[in-house]
């Protein structure tokens, strides 16, 4: 019999990417990173109670080797698992300031955690995804998370911008070279506050005026299921109410 | 018992329109708008013969009168029924020439199909999706078709690129208009050939290479099932080989 | 002795139209479009009082027979003159209204202006212009006046930003076709208030908060200048203080 | 008597910023600042030989350290001398590899020249520059060197678009911020290949088919002497004959 397949989240705090790992857990195994244990433990016990598969790896997406530590150790756990989807998530290197109050810490933290994490990810993930063309139930899919500093750098956010950025500038870089190859790679852009734990006692005049984590993995899901006749390059995903 | 919702798609020929037209027949009554009856005959009694619910009615989008006959007649014979999906997908004002070959039939041909013919079917639209907010299965949605042309103006394509982006500043400006009232206002990128009769004698080296009309409609109900609080804009689609 | 060159403006109201003919009638006669006479008429007298020479034709750019029957005009008082410069800065079509309240005329008539007239004003332009190769001191050049509706659909702007879309998907075509051809097309975003006697009575928070028509021309004649190795297509102008 | 105005320049090799220091000397002392002294050294020799004022320092922008030490030598050079322009050009992070065969050291190369560069050179720039305010002939400025890779991740420029789409990202974001001080902040895109030493050997099929550094510093003398009522923030520049 096929082994099911296989979707790594990383970055999975209460939000975002506990949607989209609940989501995919549908139908694959998931492999949950976060620098945190505790920001996956739950979610694994929760997922595998539900008869689902998940594990967890406790990984630094800007330390190239925590990352090709976490590789390892998924292709040793999962060794016939086709990778079906791998999607980055990390909320890392936000901060807003004025620029002259920015560390260089700040400034490296943001390209750090959005561009060489991303990049890591993306050079792990690519083999396993190229693999799997033939056994993945959809074209094998790699998804980058944006944000409205992915297409504007507003004032005082030099640092979170540059980061996304660069981001988007990799996503689209990759979509131009994997795509011929039948690899599906994405970028979305979340353009508003998301309706997570963080966020829940920011009251808003409007109801329903944040996003909801369910439906933004619902969206991922989307992406993935596209055939490769018609591929979503990008998504721009914000609550009704939004000024944009 | 609550009628049956309506959807309306402009623009109904044997491709991407008819395709779009059989997904939403799926949940709602389909009204087709075409210039050509012979347009929009087979599929509204195939749609019928599978249990579905279909007309079709003849209307010129680039003529207001025509428009309003169209809504008028549409509003007729489905007064109890919420308008929860108005797609406006018109071929025309596709031209290719040197500039200085363009007639000004062409340039305006592209501007009136494309940009006044959604003005008009918005103008009717909108407020019948506004009406349908608290009966529509999901947030009633308004969706234009855009193209490689709507955000490229490449050379000879003065005329079409021109209409396109119209369209698209349109779009744009409905969705920040309309959205807070809870409407969802979208727009698609087609970026590459659609496999329709019409091309299906262009041998290109790739399998694949086309897209498929039916998965642009499932991204169109997909982006019509969205709820209000995660609403995407802009979606490009595109097969997986074209370059871009 | 070789003929002077020659410069069109068409759009020539009390404000950026006439600071670019000052600048151009510098080095060039300048032919002065615009619907009334009393626009241009002063300017006419001023650029000849002061050693310049300028003739105003009275165009409405957005009818073909009228702008027609200028370029006869010019050809028949300006023979031997290559044309330099063509710039095309109307200011009609601006329109702010909620959607649903716009009607068909307020709609036709941003495209007409904007975008039709655009159309008309260069095939008649481009001829000339590429007879000018030569002779022309600078490239020959093309301009196109947009707005921040060029590249935003805002809220109550869906008439003006489809024009001003248009008009900038018009001019990226022609330089994609014409920039190989040795002629300079280029398309500028005036983002903000301009100084202008209709906003003289506006008064901002900050002083310098409106855009010099005096800079303006400024940047136009910049453009023009430019060698074919290095033409710039597109740029943005804005005041130091405003938000975008 | 008032001192004479600074420019610096980071990233002098022998085409634009050569050209650009060039350009700058003939208003103001120039400051040349390159990793390898051989870089300015003849050039620092030039512009005093002629009349104007240069000092070059060896420095590596992607090295905060570095960056400090040079801008504490300039302050030491020059105390008394008003920062009206700061430019940052240099060529670091160029890496065109299809996506697997890039090192970690390739990416980290481009963002910590293009990103990280920038940053610390902004850094130490804005203060001098909000300083120079009243004294500076005309509005401070700072420009960013960008290229096609800044709006573009085209495929096998995973590194280089992610270093540049930072770089963008960075510009806009104190264009933003510093704008309504009274700094102007610009980005240009340059698309194509500039006519410098090393691309002499490229034979192009059409005569000037390459960028002519001159007209680039031509370019960013224009957006220096922009008054604050007319700022532009993003130019590009391309051969008339470039694809686009």
């Amino acid at each position: 019999m096929a082994s099911k397949g296989l979707a790594i989240i990383a970055g999975v705090g209460p939000g975002t990417g506990a949607s989209i790992a609940r989501r995919f857990a549908k139908l694959y195994s998931v492999v949950l990173l976060s620098r945190t244990p505790g920001n996956f433990e739950p979610l694994v016990q929760e997922i595998n109670s539900n008869g689902g598969k998940a594990i967890g790896i406790s990984t630094d997406v800007s330390d190239p080797n925590s990352v090709k530590s976490a590789f390892d150790e998924i292709e040793k756990q999962f060794p016939d698992s086709p990778l079906a989807a791998s999607i980055f998530n990390p909320a890392g290197g936000f901060v807003k300031k004025p620029f002259l109050e920015l560390t260089n810490e700040d400034y490296a933290g943001a390209l750090d955690s959005q561009a060489k994490g991303a990049f890591y990810f993306a050079q792990r993930s690519l083999p396993l995804l190229l693999k799997a063309k033939e056994s993945s139930p959809h074209p094998p899919t790699l998804i980058f998370t944006g944000a409205t500093a992915s297409i504007k750098g507003s004032a005082q956010f030099a640092a979170f911008a540059s980061g996304k950025f660069a981001l988007r500038a990799l996503a689209q870089s990759l979509a131009r070279e994997f795509g011929p190859q039948g690899i599906h790679v994405s970028h979305t852009i979340i353009d508003g506050i998301i309706d997570i734990p963080r966020t829940k006692q920011w009251v808003l005049p409007h109801e329903d005026a944040k996003l909801s984590p369910d439906s933004i993995a619902d969206s991922y899901w989307y992406l993935h299921t596209q055939p490769r006749t018609t591929f979503a390059f990008e998504l721009d995903l914000r609550p009704y109410i939004e000024k944009w």
